[in-house]
């Protein structure tokens, strides 16, 4: 019972850095000592009473019928994908996940981001076949059907668009909010079997060092892959979050290269042909191949580095009033598993350790979390992440001194000279708790 | 390269129990021995071009355009939820997750297992308050927007109904799906504030033991809950897999019992009432109160104990050719962790223990498989699962002798006289490749 009643203690905040970040401590059950000074700032005091209730319309009726397929309540209405290509051009569309509305680290399939470059394929998968073939000693060619027999492996993994977050090459900060400007990155539990176990089986020549992956959309969107990637993690995935993967995902099937550009991840992939050099497709050659400033380029270059941005709060989402807050959260890195997230409420001058939602797992998505004080004044917040191969993400004026950036705004991450962009992205607060994004 | 070339080498089966199962060890690098015999068997030979490969019809045109919110591919139309109540008449409805027909450990939103007793409220998140009061210092009130404040937590759990499995208590074994058997459990990413961070603001009295939960739905579903299951790892949870609650599961805010009946966690929560006794509301005790064959009870009996099924291959999904196939299922506890799986191909003679995907995390599903040579004789696969709390899945004949069974078939759970089943599950599968469900 002493365990309850040392909860009545006085609240005491305990600061982590600047501007009111709280230390996160403060999470871990010595959190008397911050809970007790949120509660007049976020739950709203009743009176003392409390009984009877006030019985809500909802509560006094039989409700609605259970459907086999549930979808989320109407009030969640504008809980969408922001598309690029509502009406189906003939162009290329985006769909971006709505970080800004979302929590934990799954990302819902329904919200899963998705680019496709001419429209999304209606495949049968009794129809659907992938070859393996090349410098095999056997081709092979197998099904959604034969694929579903394999000791399928399970994983949670992020898929990010080389092209995620360019809009932030721009010269000014756009003011937009995280969807718009980080919504090409998404976070799923994919299941799949092997690609090396498939490569095994078709007996793969040892002197081959590349594979090219094909899809079966009307682009039959291609890219190269070294073998060593396949032996590391790469499966053929099946299932997205515990069901088939949805239509715009890749389905029946798709490469996954935990880490890598989003448009390797080949979906609907229908080939994997072993080679002894890359194909230089289009994608590898027009799109994604970096240009530094002096005229330099990175080419193959597929790793998606560290990288996090404040999902709450940010641009759209105001502070109505002064008082305690959750900063929070997405972090993530090609290379493995996130170590540290710092978070700055002033701009940069001092960084307080955030809280990470656990278990972290290698190149996938991890929440972090730090209790701040907002005292009604400016402030402007960041967060950095750190990897466990010792990266860390640039500041952004590091980063724009190596890779430049852009004196057009554009709306599309196609139209921006570069790709790969992972800064710190900056959100300010003003007195009256409204949001921008700013370069600081 | 010597690493791939050593993969020509000839398959060796490395076999850990009777009738075809196969050491876990092929799924872990030494995969050499099992890959190479699966190819005959599960991938076909194509001829030795392979090139040019034919064009399907959805890659010769223009796809589909991309919707704001995705869903499954047409083709998967039949995955859905089994109702037991499609048309909504006055009583219970039941929707049951097909777990035969998904893979990896998250269950897809659209398809998580709900259970109302007066139809889904309709609530505008709004308007929707909830309320802990009772014996607490301050009553408080929370909003939705109000606990998006608050620094959130992020966990996989499972939530079970105790009548899950109820069928089972059937004297003899019913034909039919590991959905229509086991299909009252799903598995999520569920978000929200610990309830011990409210309780705490509120000034818990020391003296009080038990809570009581109500929902806003029509039925006002009440349960009592011990305040150390509060303080111990209780949630009132706003996100599910990364969005706000579904209907069917909550929104916009339920109380998340991890391990415990998933009628505890009550749904569209709108109050919480500190207690010094439990309620004894009306599912304590007339629906959850166990009754022994001795005609003695248990009462406030609320752990979902350790259990597993196989989903791969199951009643429905039939084998069509002797050959290599993955045994693979779920297993969970209420307890904590799964510590192992074993399986068996002949009906509990011989056991070999299965291969878990990891992350094995606390009070969640956890996916197991188990490498299977089909000689096309006779089979019966079981699994076991066992947890880092010491307990062991029981079999059949272990379990009805302590907990009875039922000699009338009923179709809804609650028409059984008993909940909690938690036995082995056997299916037995004929020379043919067809698969029945047998107590063994």
């Amino acid at each position: 019972m002493s365990q309850w009643r040392r909860r009545y203690g006085a609240p005491v905040l305990d600061f982590a850095a600047g501007n009111g970040l709280i230390n996160r401590r403060a999470l871990l059950g010595s959190g008397v000592t911050f809970v007790g000074s949120l509660a007049a700032a976020a739950g709203t005091v009743t009176g003392a009473a409390a009984e009877p209730l006030a019985d809500a319309p909802w509560s006094l009726a039989v409700g609605e019928i259970m459907p086999a397929v549930q979808t989320p309540s109407a009030f969640e209405k504008d809980v969408t994908r922001a598309l690029s290509n509502p009406n189906g051009e003939f162009r290329t569309s985006h769909a971006r996940t709505p970080h800004h509305r979302l929590g934990g680290t799954v990302t819902p399939n329904g919200l899963h981001f998705s680019i496709n470059h001419g429209g999304i394929p209606n495949i049968d998968p009794a129809e659907h076949k992938l070859v393996i073939h090349g410098m095999v000693r056997q081709p092979l060619e197998f099904t959604l059907e034969s694929l579903s027999r394999y000791p399928l492996v399970t994983r949670m993994a992020f898929v990010e668009c080389a092209g995620n977050s360019a809009p932030m090459f721009a010269k000014e900060p756009l003011q937009t909010t995280v969807q718009m400007l980080h919504g090409l990155v998404s976070n799923a539990e994919w299941t799949g079997v092997p690609l090396s176990t498939l490569l095994d089986e078709a007996g793969i020549d040892p002197t081959a060092k590349w594979l090219v992956a094909e899809g079966a959309d009307a682009q039959f969107l291609d890219r190269s892959v070294p073998v060593k990637k396949a032996y590391d993690d790469a499966l053929i995935a099946i299932y997205q979050n515990g069901e088939h993967l949805m239509p715009g995902n890749g389905y029946p099937m798709r490469l996954l290269l935990p880490g890598y550009q989003g448009n390797m991840n080949v979906k609907y992939v229908r080939r994997i042909k072993v080679i002894d050099r890359p194909a230089y497709s289009y994608f590898e050659t027009k799109n994604y191949s970096q240009i530094l400033p002096g005229g330099k380029t990175w080419r193959f270059h597929f790793l998606m580095e560290v990288k996090s941005f404040i999902t709450h709060p940010s641009y759209g989402l105001s502070l109505k009033q002064p008082g305690l807050y959750a900063i929070s959260g997405l972090a993530y890195s090609g290379t493995g598993r996130i170590s540290k997230v710092m978070v700055s409420a002033d701009g940069g001058k001092s960084w307080g350790e955030a809280a990470l939602q656990g278990p972290i797992q290698d190149k996938a998505f991890t929440r972090f979390v730090m209790p701040w004080r907002w005292d009604g004044q400016p402030a402007i917040l960041q967060s950095r992440a750190y990897d466990d191969g010792g990266n860390v993400q640039p500041l952004r004026a590091e980063f724009v001194a190596m890779r430049g950036e852009a004196s057009r705004p554009v709306t599309t991450p196609l139209g921006f000279p570069n790709q790969h962009y992972n800064s710190i992205t900056s959100w300010a607060v003003d007195s009256a708790g409204e949001i921008k994004h700013v370069y600081a």
